[in-house]
């Protein structure tokens, strides 16, 4: 848990948030992205320390999807940059946090990630980002 | 919009959830503060680039407690850093975004802080944050 990497936020039209981030709030964007194994399309925001990732669902399969459809429009995560994220993983296990998968999963960017089970961080889901290349196969 | 100054996180326990951010994913508390005039009792925690600031209602006259009776604990707000908050509140207005408030009010640590209505940042509660000490004024 180094540092705070990105804030996910399920969006229903990229292209729309898009120029409310850049025109209205100006702020920058640095690129969009499809990611076909979470179901999204993706925008980057430089908001300086951070970036914010706004989340398109490309189809019903995508978790974003079923987050709007719950809960609407808004922030869904919020990710914590890490190193050797297996042994994260591991580590936070062994202190009783659910994590939501076996395996870290190919997110945005080249990055591996995996998620806490959000009952376990009261309501929050975080995730966990590791942009190392490769985590610690 | 300077950068992100913190990530503002409904609480129902202070105490269990200050435990939670410091022994199982090893950050720093930071100090615990109570604000009177926001009616919230709040700990922040160092995660390296932002802080997250763990949000207890004082009472139910607290944003926060409606927060979570509407929508269960977790992430209620987004800070972005300013300088010059009531400038930042004027141009914001000028592009058609809604302020929840006429004048900044006092936050925590001494800052002024302001917020932009949800529905023009869809669904996301975004915060101005000047701890210039005195704003524009």
């Amino acid at each position: 848990m180094e540092k705070v990497d990105h804030i996910g936020i399920a969006v229903k039209n990229l292209g729309e948030q898009v120029t409310y981030y850049t025109e209205t709030l100006g702020l920058k964007l640095l690129k969009i992205e499809e990611v076909p194994s979470q179901q999204v399309r993706v925008a980057f925001i430089d908001a300086g320390n951070v970036k914010l990732e706004l989340l398109e669902p490309m189809s019903e399969e995508s978790a974003i999807y079923k987050h709007i459809e719950k809960r609407g429009e808004g922030i869904q995560h919020v990710a914590f940059g890490v190193t050797g994220i297996r042994e994260r993983m591991q580590e936070l296990r062994g202190k009783g946090v659910r994590i939501l998968s076996e395996e870290p999963s190919p997110g945005a960017g080249g990055a591996e990630v995996a998620f806490l089970h959000p009952k376990d961080s009261f309501g929050v889901l975080y995730e966990l980002c590791d942009k190392s290349g490769k985590g610690d196969k």
